[in-house]
């Protein structure tokens, strides 16, 4: 189902309003005092502030005033159908661990999709001020430093790469052995950036980032906003990653073949 | 030697000075397609920026003009004697790996001292636009959202802490193990935040930093702002960090002792 023009001003112009509403939210909270809650088993640490349900909140808040024929998925309130065709994917803060530390490099994702993944999408980063945008023939950020455009960098080899994860252990024993065998052969590999590892990708700072046990809410935006920045996000096999799970950001599909190749022989 | 109050308020006035020199030449080529050197051998990858050395003589510049007795020990150009019992510590741009990769979590470090190490500091970074001073009654963050005073946060014990840390790897094998130890009993450990990480203990959003291999200007300024938060820091020993080597950072004299008694146990 293409998009029109129309159509494609409307959803941007909702996206925008729901990242303001979503700062907003988030601001609240952040270097606060809050109180953490531990939604999953005490094997993992995954913190839900109220500030991630609020930012929810008030993203579908303008949803259904602006957009209630559309579909949900958010990471805290789950799924909501819809007749458009068109499906919001929101995560109101990626990186729940690195806001309730403090640092600046979590972020509020929005994607808006259709049957074959994601065709636009925000990271926005509230505390910095900063907001990179990709879809619709558009990628750029906006930040405390001006407006720019987004695009790769290109012509590395994984020798002068600089490879980004969250954490060092990412995902299972043998999905860690599979990106260190990456990591080992790329420049400088540096961890705990959350979303912003993508958006530095998109932004031609850094040239791949590699993770694992993602849900689709992690990934649709930071997809989006690199693809148009002319770079390349599958799953560690070349297939589609917007559902989750394993995620091969690249700079450039021979950076992009050269660091699945390693993935594959180490799996 | 005692500074008095006038020459305290001359201090900061340069301090502030310097940062917002340093701020104008480090921002000229973040996010810019630089070229880093290699200034180590082959086996460590250290990249050091031209803005790494024009920011460090920015700083020289105002120095020069006004403290032209102090002595100045840079990370760039080394050691300056000079004749007044203080000591400028500087460090240009502090994780210049996340500099080239882009990252907000660098940082300005100055610092000034005495021959009982640092009495005030400075942890600046440019891109967020973020000041964290400390010293001469003072500890204090001033920040795209405006003022807010420092402190630590207290009452935690290492099972409810956050740890940071730059490097999964945390200097040898051993220091490694021993940062592992304590990090294995913390509630959460994070990576990668550069010197931004000691800013946030002193925030207090985290609870410990603990490193090994730091350089007397990558902790100077550190120890001046946290320890005019109410925090602590000392070398893994006990005894002082400021000439470099390993530090650990706390929130708590009670938490600087559970985390100590561990990696002394594990080394």
């Amino acid at each position: 189902m293409p998009v029109d023009q129309v159509t494609q001003n409307a959803l941007r112009h909702v996206a925008h309003h729901m990242a303001d509403a979503a700062r907003v939210e988030t601001l609240k909270h952040f270097r606060t005092s809050l109180a953490a809650d531990n939604k999953c088993d005490d094997s993992y640490f995954d913190p839900v502030t109220e500030a991630d349900r609020a930012a929810e909140r008030a993203m579908r808040d303008v949803l259904a005033e602006h957009r209630p024929d559309d579909a949900i998925l958010g990471e805290e309130y789950g799924a909501t159908s819809g007749e458009s065709g068109l499906t919001w994917v929101l995560d109101p803060i990626d990186g729940t661990r690195g806001y309730i530390s403090g640092t600046p490099t979590w972020g509020v994702l929005i994607a808006v999709s259709n049957e074959n993944g994601p065709i636009y999408g925000i990271i926005d980063q509230p505390y910095i001020g900063e907001r990179f945008e990709g879809g619709f023939g558009r990628a750029e950020l906006a930040g405390p430093h001006g407006q720019r455009p987004l695009g790769v960098r290109q012509g590395r080899a994984l020798s002068e790469a600089t490879v980004l994860t969250t954490f060092p252990e990412v995902g299972t024993a043998q999905e860690r052995a599979a990106f260190e065998a990456v990591a080992n052969r790329a420049r400088l590999t540096r961890y705990g950036m959350d979303c912003y590892g993508y958006a530095l990708l998109a932004a031609g700072q850094v040239d791949l980032v590699i993770e694992a046990g993602l849900n689709a809410y992690d990934i649709q935006a930071p997809i989006a906003v690199i693809e148009a920045a002319g770079g390349i996000v599958t799953d560690w096999s070349g297939g589609p990653a917007h559902n989750g799970g394993r995620a091969l950001a690249a700079a450039t599909p021979a950076l992009h073949a050269e660091a699945m190749a390693i993935l594959q022989a180490a799996l």
